[in-house]
């Protein structure tokens, strides 16, 4: 019942076990372990400490930690496998983890791995799985499930879905199919135990399940098994076939990832990276949009120079002083506004036409560009600065601030109604876009009101 | 089967039968419409509306919508509800949601709701259940469970179970308990049905089973249901009582709750609001970190202002032109840095030292660094500008982001090892401080190679 603890002492215990080549005590002390902690572990441990351990196991409990390894350490070990070896796990799995092993593997290895694979039915399965793309529905789903034709009777039925449920970990619903396999609604298990064993299926099923499209996305599919509280939902092509079924579990490590990734994405970290990755890839992860913040720097270099000319008067040339708050500004402002948009559009919490959320956001950036600006005033007085140089630049930030939040809020709605998707609008592109266009209107007032 | 699609069509036909007062026609529309989808019907129409519609069902889908609403519609329709109805809607919730409604409820109101609940055992139920912090396994547990005395025969706890799965929407396990009421294990519903009538759980329980304490952390337990694959867990207290348990739907609210809010955070926008709470809301979650970014912007003038003598050199005033770039490169590469240790942190899987981590961190910052210096050497030459003043831009910028990446990775780690939250440290935080601390080192760097 204790949480389990990956302690230094316990990885100091194993590898001083495999050193000296003592399997028996180290077959005794991890026995117990979850298969999910043994990845934990492994995940610590060396290639060939690694390998040496994961090779004491049944393939059962090996194919298990083989899906919660780490993906790099899980792809060394996949490489010191045998096809032979890989096959025999793959067997093990449900179709649904067996498939993102398989799609982790070269090309050949995956066909080689899968003509090795004897079950016609599984390598039929598998090769249906791998066809579909990952994050939709068919990506997401499994092959095991509990299902019924509504012609058997409640006796054949119940033998039926007791050898069906063997391949199955957990029953959540028993699907019922018509003559031709196209999903028509679902069993309940106590139904199916009080009905007299001669009646039919078709009788006693209950017509109304939810279910899913094959090509749905991921996201989708999560927001609605959060929506009804589903703990698994079947899977069906155009034709209402029943496909497979995808359970929580599965959305639950999705909707992580999802987050991870937008997260990620609204920091200027393309991909999917983690703090333990190569120096390699996360050059790769990150120079693009720090490349993108150099484009706009270097365009503001220019704009800059346009206003050169108040460098040249002693009471203006202030203004340049001014140029961080008024980028970090625009750049802060912007990035507020799309999160909230992007958030919202995620959630389907954007309601309303775009001119009267501009208008909100218009208001909001009144309040707190008038309170922000107020505060620049008062700094201005303090250190002695013109007075109408400090409303000049008040009055400006507070232009900017507003152009910020139309133009944060206006681009991920835009970007969303062309379908595309609005995450890679916030962070570094609309920094970029409103440090450039901030600068830029910053200046020009001032030479309106100044010059 | 058909997927539910909120139309303009069917509100407007919703509203034309409530402004005609047709209940009967307005019943039969909305009869077969989900508990969910109902709130979302709900939430789009406006208050009274609303309330004539949720008074139409009675008071457990009644229940089950209120759960679903957004916070605000919620709120304004318990306004508009006696204590004696909420009281009704209360009675017919699982603990857990009825807990969040009535903290929802002014401190008077939540206790003339609890008193009007007749149940002493479910006011005694409400009251623990308030006792305990939000986000804890107290907070998110909910009382209704299966559970079983190890001291029971098959044929008592057969018996026993029927009558306690009838407050449960879904049995996921068994739960098995001491005399008193310690628990020591789970029943697989298999066994039991296959056991002799006579025999002693005792003698047939599964002594092994997971179990979070009632002060556990929401986002530990996330991670624990996650890792092993659970689709609930029991919750006990410091004396291993069996309290509650937790079911992995709450758990899925909670992870998307969560990482919206770290989504908004990183963007500098505070508290848990969505794109439609009112302006004041709104600026209330926006002003802090815009006033931290003005803070920034405004200590920065004086770092500028003591760099005044290069704007009097005709060949090096073009350094003020740089600030925006220089300003965008700390902060852009400070947020990777520490969004992608604030995401390894959440997910352990930030190994190895702080040094270590350190010198990877340096490493990157100089590869990323030297290929944007380079590109900004030759963005100087198309430009005209001296060549010694472009190696000296591109060598401080060099630097800057070397410091920004340091500074970006150490801060969530130095805040994570105190026990703060390291969500904080991205976003706007991180990038005020390297804004300010970049700009100086530039202009210091270019000062000392230059004048």
């Amino acid at each position: 019942m204790e949480q389990f603890q990956l302690t230094e002492d316990l990885i100091n215990n194993i590898t001083g076990l495999i050193s000296s080549n003592n399997t028996s005590d180290l077959k005794n002390l991890v026995k117990d372990i979850h298969y999910a902690d043994m990845a934990d572990i492994i995940n610590s441990l060396n290639e060939l400490d690694g390998i040496y351990l994961i090779k004491l196991f049944d393939s059962e409990k090996t194919s298990e930690i083989l899906t919660e390894l780490d993906e790099n350490v899980r792809e060394r070990i996949l490489k010191s496998l045998s096809v032979k070896e890989i096959a025999g796990e793959i067997k093990e799995l449900d179709s649904d983890d067996a498939v993102d092993i398989l799609n982790e593997l070269p090309d050949k290895r995956k066909n080689e791995v899968i003509s090795e694979i004897k079950d016609d039915n599984l390598a039929g399965d598998l090769i249906e799985l791998l066809s579909y793309e990952e994050d939709t529905a068919g990506g997401l789903m499994a092959k095991e499930l509990v299902k019924a034709n509504e012609n058997w009777t409640v006796s054949k039925c119940l033998k039926e879905i007791k050898k069906q449920g063997e391949n199955v970990t957990r029953v959540h619903s028993i699907y019922v199919v018509d003559g031709n396999e196209k999903l028509i609604g679902r069993l309940s298990l106590k139904d199916l135990i009080t009905a007299n064993s001669n009646r039919l299926i078709k009788n006693i099923y209950i017509p109304k399940v939810d279910s899913v499209d094959v090509n749905e996305k991921g996201d989708e599919i999560a927001k609605i098994m959060s929506k009804y509280d589903l703990e698994a939902i079947p899977v069906i092509d155009e034709n209402k076939q029943l496909l497979g079924r995808i359970t929580i579990d599965d959305i639950v490590d999705f909707i992580k990832d999802e987050a991870d990734e937008d997260y990620l994405i609204a920091a200027g970290v393309q991909g999917d990276v983690e703090a333990d990755d190569s120096i390699f890839e996360l050059t790769r992860a990150r120079l693009p949009w720090l490349f993108l913040g150099l484009i706009g720097g270097l365009g503001s270099v220019f704009i800059l120079e346009g206003f050169e000319e108040f460098m040249n008067d002693p009471s203006y040339k202030a203004l340049f002083f001014f140029t961080p708050l008024i980028a970090a500004m625009a750049g802060n402002v912007g990035v507020q506004s799309s999160a909230i948009i992007v958030q919202g559009l995620a959630n389907d919490a954007v309601k309303g036409s775009l001119i009267n959320r501009l208008i909100k956001e218009l208001g909001l950036s009144l309040i707190n560009g008038s309170i922000l600006g107020l505060l620049t005033v008062v700094f201005g007085i303090l250190i002695n600065q013109p007075i109408n140089l400090s409303i000049v630049i008040s009055f400006s930030m507070l232009c900017v601030i507003c152009v910020a939040a139309l133009i944060g809020t206006s681009v991920p709605i835009i970007l969303h109604n062309r379908g595309i998707d609005p995450a890679i609008a916030t962070g570094p592109f609309i920094t970029t876009c409103n440090d450039i266009f901030g600068i830029f209107l910053f200046f020009y007032i001032a030479k309106i009101f100044l010059l």
